[in-house]
């Protein structure tokens, strides 16, 4: 069976092919300026094939149409037809209670749009370009991995705010958590690593957007991100955990009503707003490096609260066999694990400054005496959205 | 040196009397009612000898001239005249930068004015009684104990939010921290107790409003109260942790406003909010006994939270001599304690079922064999704020 896997960005369309019989890539592309006013470079590698075509986009239909038309390429494809995608699987970020892994449908598209104020950045565009690849492609069935599906294990104490008991059962607020693929792809990989299901694993998955879970025995048990992708650790340019009695105080005090507030929060802080250097960590490290002295405090701010949750999770879980670092910043930024691990040996935990290099394949990087293990393990969302898709077209 | 130490409430006044030579309590006393359409019984222990009276009291000062009578009662009381106090100290809760422990000037009491939407229940009646009692009795000095100033000694990273930099920077955003008398005795007190001034100690306070402290030295490196006391730990009806970007679905479900939905947030959640039994913890213990299931999943979240910030200071301290519980809840919650401590042996931290019982004076309660000491001990912040008036008298 061949799964196709779709990102979907406001703007951009990306994908990986799979043939799932053997978990294989077949083939893995892109598209970028989806409808803006300017040609839009459509690539993909198809084996050792790598095509690029320059033409006008409109929208996602399109994309996916001028994607298939070049794996269907009789000189360079690997498909000889549409018909042989079984289905297109989306990583899909909020739809309250409808989480899960489910077929897109008119209830599951309705309901990511009137949950926008949740996930403003993911929710608009997917449900956008799903509606339009329906349309157009009423044979291929198209399946939504929500990212909260795997938090779904956290018991009630774990999951539930102090907030008005109808809050929490009229209108779905409660720590949903997100990066369920990542999360789940690591507690799947990490059990095979270590020869074991009952393993008792802390992720941190780091990047552009970043969050922590205990993982114990496959499941999730706690994680990071709470009602929204907002919350939790600093992300790249939106604040984390915040405390919002703060914003009234902001609203005196600046002149802003709360709704600005809240667009501030959500695209004027994190690690962007820390430093005022940029989003993105490797700049924010140089700049410390050059003596920059906010970009400095916003690494060891973003590390420290790295820090407090994986110290959670030991509780939460009663320690942990291992703590796996995976996304660009968790495969790459030495000085991130290295700040996170020191000072941890009341829970037996202790990086080699040897193997702390960046990694590109799965690598512990313990110290010989580390009772607990620590790895870096490249991520891979893709083949779990792709795996939870033939799940869903199997029935 | 004799200090009287003040509590106020919006309608009540508390205090004690303490000879600082010795450190010894001399005399304790109450009003309640004040400034209402009601007489108000006045009590004062002075030594064996138990007064009361009943009448009205129209305000603060009143109230203070009342209880400085009944101090200097030629039977009764333990003054010979009001001069003998050399200052009322006073455990203020806000006041920004104007931290630490300071003389009530017009400075600080417009100051606390002005920030009354970070602490609402608290700044407002201290002001407004401060201010009565500068004008009655200008011949003695108030001095006032920020809740704050105990915590400026957490490093930038345990401190900052990930906030626009100019918010930190112009607006005071930061975590603050309180319960700073609190903590601080614990600290004290826990190096008397260990025999060692370095100590590494997690104080839990819990009680009608609840924190968690991690303390090194005697001094706070990380505390989960933040920004502003409905932040950290449920409170009693206030929500402690939450998403402030939860807030725009609320706003969009339940049709109230941004200020309505955090004066719920600060009134009608927490313990009474979840269990929508009571504020106070010993009616929802009960309720869970006769089975309320939100009366127990509120006692599990609060348990939950509490063990998830101990795990937090674990990683912050690398480490703890001991855990303390003190506050009401802390020194009677048995079962608090026990499903905080439970599963906690990666960390060394094991409660003895036997000695975990309501206790009324420092006691152990750690198994023999745990690593981490776990005690419940009385916290008394009248002594701290008493220390820190007379340093501030002596100049």
């Amino acid at each position: 069976m061949k799964i196709l896997v779709a990102n979907l960005g406001s703007t951009s369309f990306k994908y990986r092919l799979f043939d799932m019989a053997s978990e294989t890539q077949l083939a893995r592309g892109g598209i970028d300026r989806i409808g803006q006013d300017a040609d839009s470079t459509c690539v993909a590698e198809v084996g050792d094939h790598k095509l690029q075509e320059v033409k006008r986009i409109p929208d996602h239909a399109a994309a996916v149409r001028m994607c298939l038309d070049q794996l269907t390429n009789p000189q360079t494809g690997c498909l000889k037809s549409v018909d042989e995608v079984a289905a297109i699987g989306f990583k899909a970020v909020f739809a309250g209670r409808l989480s899960g892994i489910r077929r897109v449908d008119a209830e599951l598209l309705s309901t990511m749009e009137a949950l926008a104020d949740v996930a403003p950045a993911h929710n608009p565009p997917y449900a956008k370009a799903m509606r339009q690849l329906m349309a157009s492609f009423p044979e291929i069935p198209l399946v939504a991995a929500l990212e909260t599906a795997f938090h779904e294990t956290i018991r009630p104490e774990y999951r539930t705010y102090a907030v008005p008991y109808e809050w929490t059962e009229n209108f779905e607020v409660r720590r949903w958590g997100f990066h369920g693929a990542s999360h789940r792809f690591i507690g799947s990989r990490m059990a095979q690593l270590l020869g074991r299901d009952d393993a008792k694993i802390i992720s941190c998955h780091l990047g552009g957007s970043s969050s922590v879970c205990a993982i114990e025995g496959g499941e999730s048990r706690s994680t990071s991100m709470g009602m929204t992708p907002q919350s939790g650790l600093p992300q790249n340019n939106r604040v984390g955990d915040f405390d919002p009695f703060a914003l009234r105080l902001l609203k005196r005090l600046t002149g802003k009503d709360y709704d600005t507030l809240l667009n501030d929060l959500a695209s004027k802080g994190g690690l962007q707003g820390m430093s005022g250097v940029s989003p993105d960590l490797r700049d924010i490290e140089q700049a410390a490096d050059a003596g920059n002295a906010r970009a400095d405090l916003a690494i060891r701010v973003y590390a420290a609260d790295i820090k407090k949750y994986i110290g959670q999770y030991l509780a939460v879980l009663n320690g942990a066999d291992a703590i796996v670092f995976t996304g660009g910043i968790g495969e790459n930024s030495t000085r991130i694990r290295s700040l996170v691990c020191e000072n941890m040996t009341y829970a037996g935990i202790e990086l080699d400054p040897a193997k702390n290099v960046p990694v590109k394949s799965d690598t512990n990087l313990s110290a010989a005496g580390s009772k607990v293990q620590i790895w870096s393990v490249p991520t891979n969302e893709e083949i779990v959205v792709a795996r939870q898709t033939v799940k869903v077209v199997e029935g």
